[in-house]
């Protein structure tokens, strides 16, 4: 197989569209900020555009970002992806992340992506929710639709995708899970025409259950403990991004746009010494769904 | 050379009296809250005593940490550490990190630490400043104080533990320091008299400009604006210490306990899409500090 250019045109201006649909209907569920837009270019070969929207009315701080970046592996690089293949790569992807203002609003991430090296291409991505304090409703709802998603192209799908999802996103030195999961896949080969509408399907409906999400709590009242609990497990939300993320090691061990890369940070953070909550409060129950679970 | 179990024995007791010393002097310099100990257990052998005090006047957080740990490496801490070497080991050592409430107070971090592997030992340690404002003489001070501590034991000393400090708190992904450096080692093999006269002076001494610098500063006002820049000072510490510290990637990776080794991070910290201080201001000189640069 030669690099296929035709796939990494289209999948780049599909994404780069997305990142226009998505912003505007993010700006639009918000209603008080608008995306900031800032296109960057990468040494290398390559840039991208990032979007902020800061200190929104539903969002304390939402981030989507696409990227097209091509070029040689260098030696450290090599080193942490395994010293066989190719040296030459690229890369395109949509990446999105969500930090609502209310503890009663989850935060929720996408990402989707080509990647392309020597003569060898795969897709990755997947969409996770993590919530401080999660609604069972939304958990199934959410699931339900990625179980849908993933039925419509193979029925194999969102069962190997949903546990590769609670496998990713554990915390190990916390034995806990960052959020409530979804979907995470990578490696994902084959007939190209197949994945490739998966995955755009997977983009085109990203949205979907978390609109219906914010919709049901935006407005639900809470208070001062309610948002220390948020900044804590905005907390867990940090350590999981520096220690364990792998696009983020990735990213910043190959000289990748430091904001853009950790745009996906929470706007604020708390940790406290030793904090678990009391036995039979709202706290205590909502850590219970931090551990893998059947939810459809 | 047989493994040193009387070094072993009295650096732990050493490092434990310490403790005691620097809990005390700490609460009276805050004048407020106090610490709370907690003993703890490790499975595999040893264990710790952890003290924090929260919510002080002039701490916001505060934490002095002492373990004794002993027991085999097994093949995860193999394959991190080098296949090569000794399984069994012995580690001792105390650790504090001081989050103080004001902007206009540095933070302060400090460790000491004997490390016994087969027959093999040596010692580590440091302490380095991470002010949110800088003060010149502060930062001056701080390496005269840690120059002079060094020069009573060895001249090659104070040269070669600060530009050591330099290199390891620097934040690659940033192009910063983590702070204004101070003195790092490791690996200080040796008669063992000589590096633990000079390892026990260090500790002894450890409080000695950092009070200076409290003294100094604690009264001056500040407003929101010193506590934004504050809190996105604290990002950068929290980047340093879950992406790059070792000490904290050992700890989680040979499933130390958690709340001890992540006791460092602070209480309260932010992340601010592309903040850049505006050029002229406070801000920016600060950052300016934030670079190896000969103090004394």
């Amino acid at each position: 197989m030669k690099v296929d250019t035709a796939l990494a045109a289209r999948a780049r201006e599909f994404f780069e569209a997305q990142q226009t649909r998505i912003c505007n209907e993010l700006a639009a569920l918000d209603g008080r900020a608008a995306f900031t837009m800032e296109a960057w270019e990468r040494a290398g070969g390559g840039g991208g555009l990032t979007g902020v929207l800061a200190n929104g009315d539903v969002f304390e701080k939402a981030g989507v970002n696409t990227s097209a970046v091509w070029g040689e592996f260098d030696d450290a690089a090599m080193k942490r992806l395994g010293q066989s293949g190719a040296r030459g790569f690229f890369a395109t992807g949509i990446s999105m992340v969500l930090h609502p203002r209310s503890p009663m609003v989850p935060t929720m991430h996408a990402n989707f992506r080509l990647l392309q090296r020597g003569d060898d291409q795969w897709f990755g991505g997947g969409s996770d929710l993590t919530p401080a304090y999660p609604f069972r409703d939304d958990v199934v709802a959410f699931h339900r639709h990625w179980k849908a998603v993933c039925d419509h192209h193979d029925a194999a799908y969102y069962p190997r995708f949903k546990r590769w999802c609670d496998e990713y996103f554990s915390i190990p030195h916390r034995s806990e899970m960052r959020g409530v999961g979804g979907i995470f896949f990578d490696d994902l080969r084959g007939d190209p025409e197949k994945t490739y509408a998966f995955v755009t399907d997977c983009c085109r409906n990203v949205l979907v259950p978390y609109v219906a999400i914010v919709a049901r709590h935006r407005d639900e009242p809470y208070g001062d403990r309610e948002r220390e609990f948020q900044l804590f497990r905005r907390g867990r939300y940090v350590e999981f991004n520096l220690i364990y993320d792998r696009g983020t090691a990735f990213g910043l061990a190959t000289q990748g746009r430091t904001e853009s890369i950790l745009m996906s940070l929470p706007p604020l953070a708390s940790w406290r010494y030793g904090y678990t909550p009391q036995a039979g409060s709202r706290e205590a129950e909502a850590m219970r769904f931090f551990q893998p679970r059947d939810w459809v």
